[in-house]
């Protein structure tokens, strides 16, 4: 049974409240033992959009035993107001931080309404789009010929996380991604194939742990010889050897998320993220 | 000439430090005169790597008008200390919200180092992964005999966003996504095709001004009939009458981000996301 406290948590945001979610599920995790039902009301530009929170809000409060936690992002003073003008306890990014940042920068902010994911500029959108384009189209060894433009070229057994971080870096920071699958002709050779020598400096490798790697091909294909341990334990092994003839810096996806496997290589490449997501 | 005031910043993370650079960045776009220029120190976990980004912050700070701004993330007091002990300006997110969320919660934080962006619990990554696979395995139209166990389906005319957004949907919220392209066999039925209308209510349409999609067609292929202006517009007619024919909700992706399509699909479609992204 789970005895775990539930605490309601509603976010309000003026855009998509991605950021103030994310700030909240940061702060929740320092409290592993409440479990946090959580509610986003995006695009709370009008009157109306707070009304219509603050009675939803008022409703799960009567039904529960402790007093839900607001958390806004609103840069309208105005409606910011309504939510206090009602008796609820908010958590408000702006008023913790805005005060010291207008003494520390010397002006006053614009309490303009968000743009934290708005388009911006169309330019660093068609960057984004590009990015994500050239990552499906130089998706596992397609397009060889014109690998050479990537940011950056993942490369690792089939399993490994390989698709999907290409496609998170694509996204978030807008760099162009490739993934090469090593596979049974890599593998004869112990190196990486000639097209990619020349790229050596955008790549990196990814291992992982035959048993997880085992786990995941079991689920796509279970009893075949392709998620067999011994299969998995091989691929691997080879895998790794080729990375240290080739002096590829590499990581181990086992235990890591898809964000910690992006921010690891962008640490470890060296590089400027252009994204601003 | 850009005279904008320059001023830098650091994002100090025991982990990948996405969240607090999203918080930034939000805050940043209240100082619309000013550039911040950004730097993320992720995985401060060890004194080596706290003391690594003093030395980096302080060589900045030598050399720059303006004292550098530091966000940090530390749920380690140790380290945070280090940076106060050294006459560094922080903007904690933990001190501004942690012990009014004790008090409110009536219990300690753990103060354990954060897993925002951990993996977590293997199925939750699992379910994420299943969901970027079913994306990429249902763009463009492919596999429509699976369609149906999709949670959203996206249409629109070719380059209105689709793809982006179905990845979007899939790496941050588990949402497993598919997209179908309309072409001229349906332009001329002016309705959806049979085998998408078993699946009706989780179908939502993309549209986009001529103008944008000629741009954005016109990088891909200069010149063509597919980007002229006179197709675009002929194609996203036709595409909003069998949106308004067949009574599918729909938005224009002219000027908002992919985030912003994605938060107002979930909205509109009143999808629980399963994600923790």
């Amino acid at each position: 049974m789970d005895s775990k406290k539930i605490q309601n948590v509603f976010f309000i945001s003026d855009s998509t409240g991605i950021t103030i979610e994310s700030l909240g599920h940061s702060l929740f995790t320092q409290f592993p033992d409440i479990t946090f039902e959580k509610k986003v009301f995006p695009f709370v530009t009008k009157k109306e959009n707070a009304e219509k929170a603050i009675s939803h809000i008022k409703k799960v409060a009567t039904n529960s035993q402790n007093t839900p936690i607001v958390f806004t992002s609103l840069a309208d003073e105005d409606l910011k107001n309504l939510f206090a003008a009602n008796d609820i306890s908010i958590f408000d990014i702006f008023s913790s931080f805005i005060p010291e940042m207008e003494s520390h920068l010397k002006t006053q902010a614009s309490h303009a309404i968000g743009e934290t994911h708005g388009v911006g500029n169309t330019s660093d959108y068609l960057q984004r789009i590009d990015a994500l384009n050239f990552a499906l189209s130089h998706d596992d060894g397609m397009k060889l010929d014109t690998i050479e433009h990537a940011d950056i070229i993942l490369t690792g057994v089939s399993r490994s996380g390989k698709t999907p971080t290409c496609l998170y870096l694509a996204m978030h920071y807008n760099l162009k991604t490739a993934n090469y699958p090593l596979t049974d002709s890599d593998f004869e050779n112990s190196y990486l194939p000639e097209t990619l020598r020349a790229s050596q400096d955008q790549i990196f490798g990814l291992t992982i742990s035959p048993t997880q790697l085992c786990k995941i091909r079991t689920e796509r294909k279970p009893n075949s010889k392709y998620a067999s341990f011994e299969q998995c334990e091989f691929e691997i092994k080879k895998a790794e050897s080729i990375y240290k003839n080739s002096k590829l810096p590499f990581i181990d996806t086992s235990s890591v998320s898809i964000e910690e496997i992006a921010t690891t290589i962008i640490q470890r490449l060296n590089l400027k993220p252009q994204g601003k997501w």
